[in-house]
């Protein structure tokens, strides 16, 4: 059965959203944030102490937009998935790679000198706040014309990689300067069956934990 | 014919790395670094003003490791790409995400802080140069037991995706800490035919343009 390990609403809410729209079973592990400093034992599982991990037989994988295509891809065939031979393949892909690496990362870094460690570089917080909202202009112009999705005329893996990063940023209060396109693929988002199954997944999860 | 847009020795040094290996032809658009300033006329072609941009057709792409996928794929079959059906297919769209998100996101940050805004935050230029040495560890287990290259036992997109972080860390002079293991695989990469003709291609680029 494939494995999950996951913290609430971290990057590995991407797999487990897809795995919900999927319809996988799976064994999720929640684990408290950060794990390589709350939960070491986890560093037996993933060396790099990052979330998410996932386990699918001898496949092992980190990386929270790739397990999101390998699902797609290796379970479909899925709406979920582009295939090669679509007109918004390459789109998909794009799109793919960045809500990671173009949405997210930028975020983490105000995250990380807002949250966890102010007053040591602030003024990096607000570069970042302030690159993430520039970039955040791509998704309003894919969206412009009434487009529901990114791609391909439907919901796909792209959805779920570049809304994650507007979750985070509404974790991190950055949702006030959603255009109106955003807000409003942001409510079409949370109103998909998988996202509310991962939710009410992970909070299963959580209150099992607090309970024993 | 595919477009390129290209600085030399940035991201975009991956897709045209894959354009070589592949033998695709392709046109290459060499531009000053960073092109957001100094060639505004490229935000008519890239309204994010990134690099890379890549056209095909009806296609058209910012992310530079998405590129290669997108590349080895539609114009495969290919030894680039690992198929679905192969074992190491979920390890290969790992490292294609993991070379950029994971391994370069940061090394930007100490581009910026050390070398282009120098006084402003170096302490994040040290707290990313070390974030990037312990994720290269990844690279290190990888490479255990002698392996050449990163997964499907064979060269493929994701040693390009994590090459070129490599040669970004050479640029930044982080490469003084690369394992033994590690410097020895940064010489297999550029001993590749696609990586010299990459390199050959963008210094013709740059000779014309500087004597034109």
């Amino acid at each position: 059965m494939i494995e999950l390990w996951h913290c609430p609403d971290a990057r590995s809410f991407r797999p487990l959203w897809a795995l919900e729209e999927l319809g996988l079973e799976y064994r999720l592990h929640l684990l408290p944030f950060p794990p390589r400093v709350r939960e070491p034992a986890y560093l037996e599982v993933n060396p790099l102490g990052t979330i998410p991990a996932m386990r699918d037989g001898e496949t092992f994988m980190t990386e929270s937009a790739a397990i999101v295509q390998y699902l797609a891809t290796r379970y479909g065939p899925s709406d979920l998935a582009v295939a090669v031979d679509e007109a918004d393949y390459g789109a998909w892909l794009n799109w793919l790679h960045f809500g990671e690496a173009t949405l997210t990362f930028p975020q983490t870094l105000v995250l990380r000198y807002r949250r966890f460690e102010p007053g040591k570089a602030e003024v990096v917080a607000d570069d970042y706040a302030k690159w993430f909202l520039s970039r955040l202009r791509q998704v309003d112009r894919a969206l412009a014309d009434g487009r529901e999705w990114l791609c391909a005329g439907r919901f796909t893996g792209a959805d779920i990689s570049v809304g994650y990063a507007l979750l985070l940023a509404r974790t991190l209060k950055l949702d006030a300067d959603f255009s109106p396109a955003i807000a409003a693929y942001w409510e079409r988002l949370r109103e998909r069956p998988g996202f509310k199954a991962a939710k009410k997944a992970q909070k299963i999860e959580l209150d099992e934990a607090l309970s024993s």
